[in-house]
């Protein structure tokens, strides 16, 4: 990805989002992700683009005793250095493409909202079954294909500028996509269901959850998340390397 | 589902279809669902929701020792026992959601684009991961969720007649789609992706494949094929149950 996240404008946005200002429990996918985290007492954890830490830390707070976090926002980085007391938790600015993943160092790799920015996602795949350790989990969140083949990713609207429908297009056509996100233009990655699925199989991982992401009922009450039942924004998946 | 394949202007439309007239060759699904087929040598299968039997004859023809193909189209049927000459089949007219289901009985499953006109599809998972042998397959074809959630399953057209683009809405309200096919009113059910996955995890399954149908190269040359580029119509998936 480009480094948006670094950049003034869209870095003082994203600060003021909920989920940044409160954490998971603000996060509209946390009460999905949560049940899929794997029991990490004792375990080492990589964090695919950690952003302010939150589940590193989550992690060393449920019994990890080590947590790697990594970001190519170091702005993101700073505050979750701030926001980090625990022992055990390092942050490292690096790409998601550009990190090592040396063989078998990680008992866990969780990535939220970070691999619709990555262009070869079966490259990703193949390193995180390289760094997981036996039976190590991958488990991670990314935008749904559903989402990123949305044109310009975002609603048609009607005459009195409610959203009227969810239009998509050029589904096969895999790769960049221009977007608009929180005031600034965004290149994402748009990725089939295909590529994602038969991606992880092709590397030998079982398939654990594939979940959508669907607001919770007291999250329902809150403006404009009864928009979020029309369309699937995530996608969640835990898969498991067999070696 | 209704009965909607026996009424006679409706199986008109669909008998002059290109996979009614020329089969398998001429499904454009079929040149990703072939490989996907267990080695069937001296195996029992049964096919939900058979339509013409091709499926039956298939699985015959490459060393299947016994087919039942269950459909609830008299016409349908009629047409399939036109078309068999093989030993070991049998057609039976019976609903997916009526079909008997015994323990142990099958050892591969198939559905073709029939599993988007049951409503309870997470009670079908139940009752094929019964009828399987131990370590038996379940594949099948089914309008994917992106298709079904499309706003009267049809493109929003432009001022000159041209798909602009694909609307969806209501996606996580799964159940009753009224729609239009060969000229017909036809119910439809929408399963969420998580519902169809998971609900084969639930019962044990093991994901072996998910894919979506494109066309293949040389179907794309054929008027509108290009247009199946735009968004995914079909969702193969292979399930094999741990038992």
């Amino acid at each position: 990805m480009g480094n948006e996240y670094d950049r003034d404008e869209f870095f003082l946005q994203y600060a003021s989002m909920p989920r940044s200002e409160q954490g998971l429990s603000a996060a509209g996918e946390w009460h999905q992700l949560k049940p899929l985290f794997e029991p990490v007492k004792g375990k080492r954890i990589l964090d695919l683009g950690c952003g302010y830490g939150w589940h590193c830390r989550y992690a060393v707070q449920q019994g990890a005793v080590e947590a790697l976090g990594i970001d190519i926002s170091q702005k993101m980085l700073n505050q979750a250095e701030k926001l980090t007391h625990e022992e055990g938790i390092t942050y490292r600015l690096c790409g998601i493409e550009e990190y090592e993943y040396p063989a078998g160092r990680w008992d866990f790799v969780v990535s939220n909202l970070a691999l619709h920015y990555v262009a070869d996602i079966q490259w990703v795949f193949q390193q995180v079954a390289r760094t997981l350790t036996p039976k190590g989990v991958f488990l991670f969140n990314i935008e749904h294909p559903t989402f990123t083949a949305g044109v310009g990713q975002d609603w048609v609207y009607d005459a009195q500028g409610r959203p009227q429908y969810w239009p998509i297009d050029d589904y096969f056509i895999s790769g960049e996509r221009k977007t608009h996100f929180l005031g600034c233009e965004v290149t994402k990655q748009h990725h089939t269901l295909t590529q994602i699925l038969m991606g992880l199989l092709r590397c030998g991982f079982v398939l654990e959850a594939v979940e959508e992401a669907q607001p919770s009922q007291e999250m329902l009450s809150l403006p404009g998340m009864k928009d979020e039942l029309r369309r699937p924004m995530m996608l969640l998946v835990k898969a498991r390397i067999e070696k």
